[in-house]
Protein backbone atom coordinates (compact mmCIF):
# COMPACT_ATOMS: atom_id res chain seq x y z
CA UNK A 1 0.00 0.00 0.00
CA UNK A 2 1.28 3.45 -0.63
CA UNK A 3 0.96 6.27 1.57
CA UNK A 4 -1.05 8.68 0.93
CA UNK A 5 -0.78 12.65 1.80
CA UNK A 6 -2.78 12.34 4.84
CA UNK A 7 -0.42 9.44 6.38
CA UNK A 8 2.49 11.68 5.25
CA UNK A 9 0.89 14.56 7.11
CA UNK A 10 0.66 12.80 10.66
CA UNK A 11 4.45 11.29 10.34
CA UNK A 12 6.11 14.31 9.89
CA UNK A 13 4.37 15.61 13.36
CA UNK A 14 6.19 12.96 15.30
CA UNK A 15 9.11 13.90 16.37
CA UNK A 16 11.26 11.37 15.09
CA UNK A 17 10.34 12.35 11.82
CA UNK A 18 9.97 16.41 12.32
CA UNK A 19 13.54 17.32 11.40
CA UNK A 20 14.07 15.78 8.58
CA UNK A 21 14.83 17.71 5.15
CA UNK A 22 11.86 16.69 2.66
CA UNK A 23 15.41 15.13 1.03
CA UNK A 24 16.23 12.59 3.38
CA UNK A 25 12.37 12.20 4.35
CA UNK A 26 11.49 10.74 1.02
CA UNK A 27 14.92 8.46 1.34
CA UNK A 28 13.46 6.84 4.71
CA UNK A 29 9.84 6.58 3.12
CA UNK A 30 11.44 4.59 -0.05
CA UNK A 31 12.22 1.92 2.07
CA UNK A 32 9.24 2.30 4.03
CA UNK A 33 5.59 0.00 3.45
CA UNK A 34 1.96 0.04 5.12
CA UNK A 35 0.92 -3.37 6.35
CA UNK A 36 -2.63 -3.88 7.68
CA UNK A 37 -2.28 -7.13 10.40
CA UNK A 38 -5.87 -8.80 12.03
CA UNK A 39 -6.70 -8.79 15.88
CA UNK A 40 -4.78 -11.40 17.31
CA UNK A 41 -1.91 -11.61 14.78
CA UNK A 42 1.15 -10.96 15.80
CA UNK A 43 3.71 -8.39 14.62
CA UNK A 44 7.18 -9.55 15.98
CA UNK A 45 8.41 -11.64 18.68
CA UNK A 46 10.49 -11.46 21.58
CA UNK A 47 13.96 -11.97 20.61
CA UNK A 48 14.15 -11.23 17.16
CA UNK A 49 16.41 -9.36 15.83
CA UNK A 50 14.98 -5.99 15.65
CA UNK A 51 15.43 -4.80 12.05
CA UNK A 52 12.11 -2.10 11.84
CA UNK A 53 10.58 -0.05 13.65
CA UNK A 54 6.81 1.29 13.85
CA UNK A 55 4.24 4.23 13.51
CA UNK A 56 1.04 3.19 14.28
CA UNK A 57 -1.83 4.62 11.87
CA UNK A 58 -4.92 3.16 13.12
CA UNK A 59 -5.76 0.34 15.64
CA UNK A 60 -3.95 -1.16 18.76
CA UNK A 61 -0.92 -2.73 19.39
CA UNK A 62 -0.05 -5.01 22.89
CA UNK A 63 3.55 -5.02 23.78
CA UNK A 64 4.57 -8.09 26.20
CA UNK A 65 6.95 -10.35 27.16
CA UNK A 66 6.55 -14.25 28.64
CA UNK A 67 7.32 -14.80 32.30
CA UNK A 68 8.75 -17.94 33.09
CA UNK A 69 5.99 -18.91 34.29
CA UNK A 70 4.35 -18.61 30.54
CA UNK A 71 2.25 -15.83 31.29
CA UNK A 72 2.09 -12.08 29.59
CA UNK A 73 3.30 -9.44 30.85
CA UNK A 74 1.95 -6.53 28.72
CA UNK A 75 4.51 -3.64 29.55
CA UNK A 76 2.49 -1.42 26.88
CA UNK A 77 -0.66 -0.43 25.05
CA UNK A 78 0.24 1.45 21.18
CA UNK A 79 -2.05 3.46 20.27
CA UNK A 80 -2.83 5.73 16.64
CA UNK A 81 -0.10 8.23 16.65
CA UNK A 82 2.89 6.65 18.52
CA UNK A 83 5.91 5.16 17.29
CA UNK A 84 7.01 2.25 18.99
CA UNK A 85 10.46 -0.23 18.64
CA UNK A 86 12.41 2.68 18.06
CA UNK A 87 14.48 2.75 20.88
CA UNK A 88 16.21 -0.20 20.53
CA UNK A 89 17.62 0.27 17.16
CA UNK A 90 20.18 2.44 18.53
CA UNK A 91 21.47 0.54 20.80
CA UNK A 92 24.37 -2.27 20.03
CA UNK A 93 22.95 -5.47 19.42
CA UNK A 94 19.27 -4.78 18.43
CA UNK A 95 17.06 -7.79 19.06
CA UNK A 96 13.26 -7.02 20.06
CA UNK A 97 12.87 -7.10 23.51
CA UNK A 98 8.87 -7.83 23.32
CA UNK A 99 6.44 -9.29 21.07
CA UNK A 100 3.76 -7.40 19.49
CA UNK A 101 0.15 -8.45 18.79
CA UNK A 102 -2.65 -6.53 17.74
CA UNK A 103 -5.19 -6.62 20.10
CA UNK A 104 -7.69 -4.61 17.23
CA UNK A 105 -7.27 -4.28 13.05
CA UNK A 106 -3.93 -2.56 13.05
CA UNK A 107 -2.86 -0.17 10.22
CA UNK A 108 1.15 0.38 10.63
CA UNK A 109 4.18 1.81 8.42
CA UNK A 110 6.71 -0.26 8.66
CA UNK A 111 10.19 1.47 8.69
CA UNK A 112 13.85 0.30 7.88
CA UNK A 113 15.84 0.98 10.80
CA UNK A 114 19.09 0.76 9.03
CA UNK A 115 17.53 3.26 6.83
CA UNK A 116 16.69 5.81 9.92
CA UNK A 117 20.22 4.97 11.30
CA UNK A 118 22.18 5.68 7.87
CA UNK A 119 20.26 9.09 7.58
CA UNK A 120 21.50 10.17 10.84
CA UNK A 121 25.18 8.85 10.30
CA UNK A 122 25.20 10.96 7.59
CA UNK A 123 23.46 13.99 8.67
CA UNK A 124 24.79 15.29 12.12
CA UNK A 125 22.49 18.32 12.28
CA UNK A 126 19.74 15.51 12.15
CA UNK A 127 21.21 13.53 15.03
CA UNK A 128 21.22 16.68 17.34
CA UNK A 129 18.12 17.93 16.26
CA UNK A 130 16.94 14.36 17.45
CA UNK A 131 18.22 14.39 20.40
CA UNK A 132 16.65 17.97 21.49
CA UNK A 133 13.31 16.44 20.32
CA UNK A 134 13.45 13.40 22.73
CA UNK A 135 15.09 15.55 25.25
CA UNK A 136 12.36 18.19 25.53
CA UNK A 137 9.67 15.18 25.59
CA UNK A 138 11.33 13.38 28.35
CA UNK A 139 11.78 16.72 30.36
CA UNK A 140 8.05 17.05 29.54
CA UNK A 141 7.30 13.91 30.55
CA UNK A 142 9.01 14.32 33.99
CA UNK A 143 6.84 17.07 34.73
CA UNK A 144 4.06 15.69 34.19
CA UNK A 145 5.10 12.69 36.75
CA UNK A 146 5.75 15.46 39.06
CA UNK A 147 2.20 16.97 38.73
CA UNK A 148 0.38 13.42 38.46
CA UNK A 149 2.37 12.65 41.92
CA UNK A 150 1.01 15.60 43.77
CA UNK A 151 -2.13 14.89 42.76
CA UNK A 152 -2.30 11.43 43.58
CA UNK A 153 -0.29 12.34 47.07
CA UNK A 154 -3.60 14.50 47.47
CA UNK A 155 -6.29 11.95 46.57
CA UNK A 156 -4.28 9.81 49.39
CA UNK A 157 -4.23 12.03 52.12
CA UNK A 158 -8.03 12.81 51.55
CA UNK A 159 -8.92 9.58 51.21
CA UNK A 160 -7.10 8.53 54.53
CA UNK A 161 -8.39 11.45 56.40
CA UNK A 162 -12.36 10.51 55.46
CA UNK A 163 -11.24 6.87 56.38
CA UNK A 164 -10.51 7.88 59.82
CA UNK A 165 -13.33 10.58 60.40
CA UNK A 166 -15.62 8.00 59.75
CA UNK A 167 -13.31 4.91 61.53
CA UNK A 168 -13.48 7.87 64.89
CA UNK A 169 -16.71 9.18 64.10
CA UNK A 170 -15.43 12.69 64.22
CA UNK A 171 -14.21 15.77 62.47
CA UNK A 172 -10.82 15.48 64.90
CA UNK A 173 -8.55 13.27 63.60
CA UNK A 174 -5.56 12.15 65.64
CA UNK A 175 -2.60 10.59 63.56
CA UNK A 176 -1.39 9.15 66.48
CA UNK A 177 1.71 8.64 65.12
CA UNK A 178 4.64 11.02 63.30
CA UNK A 179 3.76 12.59 60.04
CA UNK A 180 6.67 10.94 58.36
CA UNK A 181 4.87 7.29 59.79
CA UNK A 182 1.77 8.38 58.02
CA UNK A 183 3.68 9.55 55.13
CA UNK A 184 5.10 6.01 54.68
CA UNK A 185 1.79 4.15 55.32
CA UNK A 186 0.36 6.49 52.47
CA UNK A 187 3.35 5.47 50.25
CA UNK A 188 4.24 9.32 49.88
CA UNK A 189 7.42 11.63 50.33
CA UNK A 190 7.26 13.12 54.05
CA UNK A 191 7.85 16.59 52.62
CA UNK A 192 4.50 16.17 50.22
CA UNK A 193 2.35 15.03 52.59
CA UNK A 194 3.25 18.60 55.08
CA UNK A 195 3.12 19.91 51.53
CA UNK A 196 -0.47 18.83 51.03
CA UNK A 197 -1.91 19.31 54.54
CA UNK A 198 -0.24 22.67 54.46
CA UNK A 199 -2.79 23.31 51.45
CA UNK A 200 -5.50 22.15 52.98
CA UNK A 201 -4.78 24.55 55.96
CA UNK A 202 -4.49 27.25 53.46
CA UNK A 203 -8.06 26.80 51.76
CA UNK A 204 -9.77 26.50 55.30
CA UNK A 205 -9.88 23.01 54.89
CA UNK A 206 -8.91 22.43 58.64
CA UNK A 207 -7.00 23.32 61.62
CA UNK A 208 -3.89 21.61 62.34
CA UNK A 209 -2.71 21.42 66.03
CA UNK A 210 0.60 19.12 65.82
CA UNK A 211 -0.63 15.72 65.21
CA UNK A 212 -4.27 16.72 66.01
CA UNK A 213 -6.35 17.66 62.91
CA UNK A 214 -9.14 19.56 62.96
CA UNK A 215 -11.38 19.07 59.85
CA UNK A 216 -14.26 22.33 59.28
CA UNK A 217 -15.59 21.13 56.31
CA UNK A 218 -15.68 17.50 55.29
CA UNK A 219 -17.45 18.31 51.77
CA UNK A 220 -15.02 21.03 50.74
CA UNK A 221 -12.21 18.00 52.02
CA UNK A 222 -14.04 15.85 49.88
CA UNK A 223 -13.98 17.67 46.85
CA UNK A 224 -10.33 18.84 47.21
CA UNK A 225 -7.89 18.61 44.27
CA UNK B 1 37.56 23.11 41.82
CA UNK B 2 38.99 19.89 40.77
CA UNK B 3 36.35 16.89 40.38
CA UNK B 4 37.39 13.78 43.24
CA UNK B 5 36.32 10.20 41.97
CA UNK B 6 33.11 10.12 43.58
CA UNK B 7 31.82 13.23 41.43
CA UNK B 8 32.86 11.21 37.99
CA UNK B 9 31.45 7.94 39.78
CA UNK B 10 28.09 9.96 40.02
CA UNK B 11 28.78 11.65 36.71
CA UNK B 12 29.46 8.24 34.44
CA UNK B 13 25.70 6.26 35.55
CA UNK B 14 24.45 9.44 34.27
CA UNK B 15 22.70 8.44 30.68
CA UNK B 16 24.12 11.92 28.92
CA UNK B 17 28.20 10.57 30.07
CA UNK B 18 27.47 6.73 30.14
CA UNK B 19 28.70 5.73 26.60
CA UNK B 20 31.52 8.05 26.83
CA UNK B 21 34.63 6.38 26.28
CA UNK B 22 37.53 6.97 28.79
CA UNK B 23 38.96 9.05 26.55
CA UNK B 24 36.34 10.69 25.38
CA UNK B 25 35.11 11.72 28.75
CA UNK B 26 38.77 13.44 29.67
CA UNK B 27 38.40 15.38 26.54
CA UNK B 28 34.55 16.47 28.23
CA UNK B 29 36.23 16.91 31.68
CA UNK B 30 38.72 19.30 30.06
CA UNK B 31 36.44 21.83 29.44
CA UNK B 32 34.02 21.89 32.89
CA UNK B 33 34.48 23.25 35.96
CA UNK B 34 33.00 22.73 39.61
CA UNK B 35 31.50 25.14 40.81
CA UNK B 36 29.39 26.65 44.21
CA UNK B 37 27.01 29.40 44.78
CA UNK B 38 25.13 30.83 46.83
CA UNK B 39 21.46 30.06 48.34
CA UNK B 40 19.37 32.63 45.93
CA UNK B 41 22.12 33.28 43.55
CA UNK B 42 20.96 33.22 40.09
CA UNK B 43 22.98 30.74 37.71
CA UNK B 44 21.89 31.68 33.77
CA UNK B 45 19.27 34.27 32.95
CA UNK B 46 16.61 33.51 30.70
CA UNK B 47 17.26 34.73 26.81
CA UNK B 48 20.72 34.28 27.74
CA UNK B 49 23.05 32.45 25.22
CA UNK B 50 22.87 29.15 26.21
CA UNK B 51 26.74 28.02 25.71
CA UNK B 52 26.49 25.64 29.25
CA UNK B 53 25.02 22.63 30.35
CA UNK B 54 24.80 21.36 34.36
CA UNK B 55 25.32 18.80 36.30
CA UNK B 56 24.03 19.83 40.22
CA UNK B 57 26.02 17.51 42.48
CA UNK B 58 24.42 18.55 45.91
CA UNK B 59 21.64 21.32 46.51
CA UNK B 60 18.48 22.90 44.86
CA UNK B 61 17.77 25.03 42.09
CA UNK B 62 14.69 26.21 40.56
CA UNK B 63 13.88 27.08 37.22
CA UNK B 64 11.73 29.71 36.38
CA UNK B 65 10.51 31.93 33.75
CA UNK B 66 9.00 35.42 34.26
CA UNK B 67 5.35 35.92 33.33
CA UNK B 68 3.96 39.22 31.76
CA UNK B 69 3.08 40.58 34.75
CA UNK B 70 6.54 40.23 36.69
CA UNK B 71 5.84 36.77 38.96
CA UNK B 72 7.83 33.62 38.39
CA UNK B 73 6.69 30.48 37.59
CA UNK B 74 8.65 27.68 38.56
CA UNK B 75 8.93 25.28 35.78
CA UNK B 76 11.46 22.89 37.72
CA UNK B 77 12.96 21.97 41.05
CA UNK B 78 16.17 20.25 40.09
CA UNK B 79 17.83 18.05 43.01
CA UNK B 80 21.10 16.41 43.10
CA UNK B 81 21.89 14.18 40.32
CA UNK B 82 20.01 15.48 38.05
CA UNK B 83 21.29 17.41 34.88
CA UNK B 84 19.68 19.90 33.52
CA UNK B 85 19.50 22.94 30.27
CA UNK B 86 21.02 19.95 28.22
CA UNK B 87 18.38 20.01 25.53
CA UNK B 88 18.90 23.82 24.71
CA UNK B 89 22.04 22.62 23.31
CA UNK B 90 20.93 20.30 20.93
CA UNK B 91 18.40 23.09 19.36
CA UNK B 92 19.74 25.47 16.45
CA UNK B 93 19.54 28.93 18.21
CA UNK B 94 20.49 28.31 22.14
CA UNK B 95 19.17 30.57 24.23
CA UNK B 96 18.42 29.55 27.81
CA UNK B 97 14.34 29.61 27.87
CA UNK B 98 14.46 29.87 31.42
CA UNK B 99 15.95 31.94 34.60
CA UNK B 100 18.25 29.49 36.80
CA UNK B 101 18.63 30.41 40.73
CA UNK B 102 19.85 28.50 43.91
CA UNK B 103 17.18 27.76 46.49
CA UNK B 104 19.94 26.02 48.87
CA UNK B 105 23.70 26.48 48.69
CA UNK B 106 24.69 24.54 45.45
CA UNK B 107 27.72 22.76 44.11
CA UNK B 108 27.56 21.99 40.18
CA UNK B 109 29.14 20.38 37.42
CA UNK B 110 29.65 22.96 34.27
CA UNK B 111 30.16 21.55 31.34
CA UNK B 112 30.93 23.43 27.43
CA UNK B 113 28.02 22.51 25.25
CA UNK B 114 30.14 23.14 22.80
CA UNK B 115 33.18 20.74 23.27
CA UNK B 116 29.89 18.30 24.23
CA UNK B 117 28.26 18.77 20.74
CA UNK B 118 31.88 18.01 18.78
CA UNK B 119 32.15 14.48 20.64
CA UNK B 120 29.20 13.69 19.49
CA UNK B 121 29.48 14.91 15.61
CA UNK B 122 33.05 13.00 16.03
CA UNK B 123 31.55 10.18 17.00
CA UNK B 124 28.46 8.78 15.15
CA UNK B 125 28.50 5.13 17.56
CA UNK B 126 27.93 8.01 20.74
CA UNK B 127 24.96 9.80 19.07
CA UNK B 128 23.54 6.64 18.38
CA UNK B 129 24.27 5.19 21.90
CA UNK B 130 22.50 8.51 23.34
CA UNK B 131 19.81 8.74 21.47
CA UNK B 132 18.58 5.31 22.70
CA UNK B 133 19.55 5.88 26.19
CA UNK B 134 17.11 8.65 26.49
CA UNK B 135 14.71 6.63 24.26
CA UNK B 136 14.24 3.96 26.73
CA UNK B 137 14.34 6.88 29.67
CA UNK B 138 11.34 8.84 27.31
CA UNK B 139 9.26 5.17 27.20
CA UNK B 140 9.66 4.59 30.84
CA UNK B 141 8.62 7.57 31.81
CA UNK B 142 5.78 7.17 29.60
CA UNK B 143 4.73 4.02 31.08
CA UNK B 144 5.04 5.66 34.86
CA UNK B 145 2.73 8.26 33.51
CA UNK B 146 0.31 5.64 32.51
CA UNK B 147 0.26 3.78 35.64
CA UNK B 148 0.18 6.93 37.47
CA UNK B 149 -2.91 8.19 35.64
CA UNK B 150 -4.71 5.16 36.14
CA UNK B 151 -4.37 5.17 40.08
CA UNK B 152 -5.74 9.16 39.69
CA UNK B 153 -8.45 7.83 37.79
CA UNK B 154 -8.97 5.04 40.79
CA UNK B 155 -8.59 7.85 43.27
CA UNK B 156 -10.86 9.86 41.42
CA UNK B 157 -13.93 7.53 41.04
CA UNK B 158 -13.50 6.02 45.05
CA UNK B 159 -13.82 9.84 46.11
CA UNK B 160 -16.66 10.59 43.83
CA UNK B 161 -18.75 7.72 45.21
CA UNK B 162 -17.83 8.62 48.75
CA UNK B 163 -19.53 11.95 47.64
CA UNK B 164 -22.25 10.64 46.12
CA UNK B 165 -22.73 8.34 49.33
CA UNK B 166 -22.74 10.85 51.68
CA UNK B 167 -24.69 13.76 49.57
CA UNK B 168 -27.95 10.79 48.94
CA UNK B 169 -27.17 8.88 52.96
CA UNK B 170 -27.24 5.61 51.10
CA UNK B 171 -25.60 2.48 49.82
CA UNK B 172 -26.90 3.05 46.51
CA UNK B 173 -25.88 5.68 44.06
CA UNK B 174 -27.39 6.37 41.25
CA UNK B 175 -25.11 8.05 38.62
CA UNK B 176 -28.25 9.68 36.79
CA UNK B 177 -26.16 10.43 33.78
CA UNK B 178 -24.39 8.02 31.10
CA UNK B 179 -21.45 6.88 32.75
CA UNK B 180 -19.48 9.04 29.55
CA UNK B 181 -20.72 12.07 31.57
CA UNK B 182 -19.52 11.03 35.26
CA UNK B 183 -16.41 10.15 33.59
CA UNK B 184 -15.94 13.77 31.98
CA UNK B 185 -17.03 15.44 34.78
CA UNK B 186 -14.23 13.49 36.99
CA UNK B 187 -11.56 14.23 34.47
CA UNK B 188 -10.61 10.66 33.33
CA UNK B 189 -11.24 8.80 29.90
CA UNK B 190 -14.49 6.92 29.66
CA UNK B 191 -12.99 3.72 29.05
CA UNK B 192 -10.79 4.21 32.46
CA UNK B 193 -14.07 4.72 34.50
CA UNK B 194 -15.71 1.69 32.74
CA UNK B 195 -12.29 -0.06 34.16
CA UNK B 196 -11.70 1.37 37.58
CA UNK B 197 -16.09 0.28 37.86
CA UNK B 198 -15.15 -3.53 36.73
CA UNK B 199 -12.34 -3.74 38.48
CA UNK B 200 -14.06 -2.40 41.65
CA UNK B 201 -17.03 -4.83 41.18
CA UNK B 202 -14.81 -7.88 40.65
CA UNK B 203 -13.10 -7.22 43.90
CA UNK B 204 -16.88 -7.35 45.63
CA UNK B 205 -16.82 -3.82 46.01
CA UNK B 206 -20.35 -3.05 44.46
CA UNK B 207 -22.44 -4.60 42.28
CA UNK B 208 -23.39 -2.50 38.76
CA UNK B 209 -26.96 -2.26 37.25
CA UNK B 210 -26.41 -0.39 34.53
CA UNK B 211 -26.21 3.41 36.08
CA UNK B 212 -27.32 1.95 39.59
CA UNK B 213 -24.40 0.99 41.81
CA UNK B 214 -24.91 -1.32 44.73
CA UNK B 215 -21.54 -0.73 47.68
CA UNK B 216 -21.93 -3.68 49.41
CA UNK B 217 -18.23 -2.37 51.15
CA UNK B 218 -17.97 0.78 52.26
CA UNK B 219 -14.63 0.48 53.91
CA UNK B 220 -13.10 -1.78 51.07
CA UNK B 221 -14.06 1.12 48.87
CA UNK B 222 -12.22 3.40 50.70
CA UNK B 223 -9.35 1.41 50.73
CA UNK B 224 -9.34 0.45 47.00
CA UNK B 225 -6.01 0.59 44.93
Amino acid sequence: MRPMPVHIALLRQHHLFKEFSEQDFSRLLDKSEIISIEKGETLFSQSQPADKFFFLIDGAIKLFRLTPDGSEKVLELVRSGQSFAEAVMFLKQPNFPVTAQAIEPAQLFVFDSQRYIELIEENSRLSLALLGQISIRLRKRIQEIETLSLNNATHRVVRFLIGQMEELDSMRVDLGMPKKMVASRLSIQPETFSRVIRKMEQAGIMEVNGRELNILDRTALLNFD
